[in-house]
């Protein structure tokens, strides 16, 4: 590779090494506005759930709507964006501070939380993990940028774009649980391992609250932009 | 160690060789008459959640009572038994028949479903896993039996008893959802790991639907016996 040294500054994301990451945890109703466009009631405690490993994909990676999430005696299609800052813990926190949790994040990473409504809701008993955990409904990336270089993560803009139209324009600064007391919180007689990712709610603007409801189509671009972390592409397929 | 050859045939349970278990799901009301005694709805769809893997432990092992979870402004205390056959998965299942389900299963062990019933209802916003995830909130064993061995799991008996008293008598036989069905049907779109663990839900006479209720108590001995399968015994401490 030839390489011309130029004086243009540009923005270098570094990306950690190899990471295996655990398991998903998924933050309900953390944004106040979120909430009230769902007319659900703004949550007293973190309201927690789980999406499955096997959802993981990356940057640019397709996200592959299965034929059950299009069933239309399930609901028929209801696949929906969710622009998310993903934190991952580098070493596992039990009964820890919120400082202690500080400490012990890794680093961040823009996340899409994508939901098939009828499954989250109607699906499973009312119990979010099913429609939160069809194969690559949770594209990451495009990095893990190290804690070190995002020195507050409540100032950080929380976008989500849809073929290039912004649906999700929010921050990190109206979240109801702060990422580090929300960490600590959860660690409560519970131990959330190192390479656990943590999606930690999104704000308003989601397509199932909007009038016709926006559900994700084959071909659609999704981009979901956090503050100085990056942008997280990915291309809808229906599979 | 002195072996003497004696004529007396004894059962023999064949526990398997390392297994790492990758994840936990439940679910929840696969018994009829335990979805009425809490007066909710017998499911039309298997109601799945997720106990952390943290959660896990073994036959002999004590279950742990954390603080958080007799916390009097969270409900106090209110920690539960539910006795349950669990499945193992050797190999992953996606979009698998019932046939190709039962295929991919490595074993059966005794579990019992530990639930902090306020933390899994309320202290949540209703989502399960928290009141699921207490260290300690999944103990299983007394080891993993082969599938080879329970040619039919749908002929289990089901069996809780605390401090020797019978608190839960059912059998595999009244599952809404028979395990190799559930398998396939969670299947569906959604691949599930090898080492992925089952907990395939619980017959009535649980502690919170008791007039009064039925809480864990410090010292309390609980046993789980599923069919041929075996005993699994934990004793509980306050921690």
């Amino acid at each position: 590779m030839d390489l011309t040294r130029t004086d243009r500054r540009i923005a270098v994301q570094t990306p950690s090494g190899p990471l295996e990451i655990r398991s998903i945890l998924g933050i309900g109703r953390n944004y106040a506005e979120h909430a009230r466009e769902q007319a659900a009631e703004v949550p007293e405690r973190p309201m927690i759930f789980v999406k499955s490993l096997g959802a993981l994909c990356l940057h640019g990676e397709d996200i592959v709507v299965p034929p059950v999430a299009r069933d239309p005696e399930a609901g028929g299609h209801q696949t929906d964006y969710e622009a998310e800052l993903g934190v991952i813990l580098a070493a596992p926190l039990r009964d820890a501070s919120a400082s202690e949790a500080g400490d012990a994040v890794l680093g961040y990473c823009c996340a899409n939380d994508v939901s098939a409504r009828w499954w989250q809701k109607q699906g499973s008993g009312g119990q979010f993990w099913r429609g939160k955990s069809f194969d690559t409904y949770c594209p990451i990336g495009p990095a893990v940028v190290p804690a070190a270089d995002i020195p507050d993560p409540q100032r950080l803009s929380v976008r989500c774009r849809l073929n290039g139209e912004t649906m999700q324009d929010g921050t990190t600064a109206d979240m109801i649980f702060p990422v580090f007391d929300l960490l600590a919180d959860l660690s409560r007689g519970t131990t959330l391992d190192g390479g656990t990712l943590i999606l930690t709610g999104t704000p308003s603007g989601v397509g199932m609250a909007r009038t016709p409801p926006v559900w994700l189509r084959d071909g659609d671009r999704v981009e979901v932009e956090i503050g100085s972390v990056g942008v997280l592409s990915n291309t809808v397929r229906f599979g």
